[in-house]
């Protein structure tokens, strides 16, 4: 990633003062990472409990493969570690960005029976990677949120796989996953869904 | 609690300045306070009349059980003083925080005559202190609001004994109460409760 | 007043930031005024056509009674002046804010045809001076809109003799007028008002 | 014009950084352009692909009359520099802005079966260029999107001409295109028009 650690948290850190000004991370919520290197599988992640306004390099853990930490040795990842496991493999991404907003939320309880929520017609949907029409139509999946951490990844690679064009997935009443194949492209991720959520939300009344 | 008085100023200060940017205490709306001393009782609390976003070691007075100033003696806490120290009792909180926030305002006024307001179902709802899932259902008890601080006391004291696993109330048309062992974990508190507010308030529409 | 010059362009300019910064006074709208002397009447306000983010000494203009500019002689004020002037006269005020709000413009449609809007019931309302309970009702008088200043400014005085407790009014599809004895207390008004449209708005639905 | 090239990506840094803060320019949307040259033609405006809340003079690409960039000679402006250049021969604006805000996106889309929207009886109206009364009935006229640019760039030029009192025109589920004699006007009208927006949006409910 050529990226050094100092790097990578200042980065992060920004990141998170940008998503706590819009209310996308309060409390403690959400979580970041970025791969560190690929073989073997190495992520810089936020550790479980930060609030995300505040980042420093203190705030952050090395985690491998199976979601634990690698550096500090005894350092708490986020408790979702896996499921960024799981997006970085199946998309190859090189950061993974969880928020929980105001309208995500809203929008993963209200289309949770049709599975999804679909987005097309908008021009915005242009910010997300490799879209070049507005006439384009994006499934958003989502899953039912889940505190078993190894089934909920198991669901989210089932649903990466079927699903193997879509930017995001949102956990019902939880929040957005979206991703990128760099940290600024993820932020930009988020950003397009986010706008994209509220428009829809508002859309529908 | 291992804080001296500047570092409470501080930390104050910081949680006004983050709460007025959010809207949370306009006007001179909303009183914080810190436990500094159990036996006796002493807490530090905004004085009355004062604008969030502006806290100076000025802005605050040392308050005893009774809700009368200690230090300055001449200093005028909040009137809601005694609810900050009903909160500190029943919960052996080491903060307690009060914020008046668009949502909470609506919704205490929506559900007040079911007497509260039930949230389930939110994976927010795991940053309350204790909380490991979101299948857990916070029930935030909701009061009349009262100008008899007195009587507005022991009807806090009783729903706080009726209600031993809450972890706010709402009084209603008027806002927020919430508290934590230490003032970060209250500010996350109000953050994940004021979340979880605007959430229900948007889906219920 | 006790203050100088610079003193009142500082506290306006940090008022001007305050204000922008929640969208009340986006593009050049809103203006604000300072009594300076009472015999013969001056008040210190501001420009027309200036962003109220953005304030200087440069921004400001000296009034007399008859809205016109004393100092610098050339200086356009508001057109809006001779409002602040009727203020200031009927209720002694020391300072007048007159802000342009989303919640402030939708109510103030929605009402006309009550010919104001009564809000009572809320906390927020003890923010206002001499209000010491939520039982108050406060009614918000609602003036149609006009362009004829020396009409609207007698329209206003009628409305102030007729509502001799009210602290503020409304203009249809415009904006908020409110005002305090010092700039503080003005301010304070301005915020709570302008929550109170809020949960007023949201609540009507 | 009078500025040089530092002054102007100074002054569209400033201009992203305020709507970036209101959610108007989110992910990389929007772009800005000023005019530099008239005989011939030559716009500074946004890369394709910034940030609008970052910008710094490498942001900045000068843009001749075909939408083809002249410094950098690789430089790649917005896909939509054929939009701005209509505008700037239309209108004979100094400068042309593109947002992205939410209201203007669902009003685009709601309004857009009537081919515009007309927003009439607001004081804001009098921020738009020329307009001295609220009575003022603005046609704001919605263009269906279109990736094709020489296709919109027609459209837009025949939609300007049939109305050649408007300020501005949204194309639908895009955002909005607004114009000004100078960067500040133009940055006004913005303003003035996503308050509208808002304004209305909330009053049709």
């Amino acid at each position: 990633m050529g990226q050094g650690p100092s790097d990578i948290a200042t980065a992060l850190a920004e990141v998170g003062r940008r998503f706590d000004a819009r209310n996308w991370v309060l409390g403690t919520s959400g979580n970041f990472s970025v791969v560190i290197d690929r073989e073997p599988l190495r992520l810089t992640m936020t550790r479980s409990g930060i609030a995300k306004g505040l980042l420093t390099a203190e705030s952050l853990v090395e985690v491998k493969a199976d979601g634990d930490a690698v550096r500090p040795a005894d350092g708490k990842p986020s408790a979702e570690a896996l499921l960024h496991v799981e997006v970085t493999r199946a998309r190859r991404a090189g950061a993974v960005l969880h928020t929980h907003s105001i309208w995500s939320t809203v929008l993963s309880d209200r289309h949770a029976p049709a599975g999804g929520l679909a987005i097309g017609g908008y021009e915005m949907l242009k910010g997300l990677e490799g879209i070049a029409t507005h006439e384009h139509r994006e499934w958003i999946p989502i899953l039912e949120n889940d505190q078993d951490m190894l089934r909920l990844a198991a669901s989210v690679r089932h649903v990466l796989a079927a699903n193997p064009a879509c930017h995001a997935f949102l956990l019902r009443r939880h929040g957005l996953y979206t991703w990128g194949e760099s940290l600024p492209q993820a932020v930009r991720h988020v950003e397009i869904l986010e706008f994209l959520f509220e428009a829809v939300g508002r859309t529908e009344g």
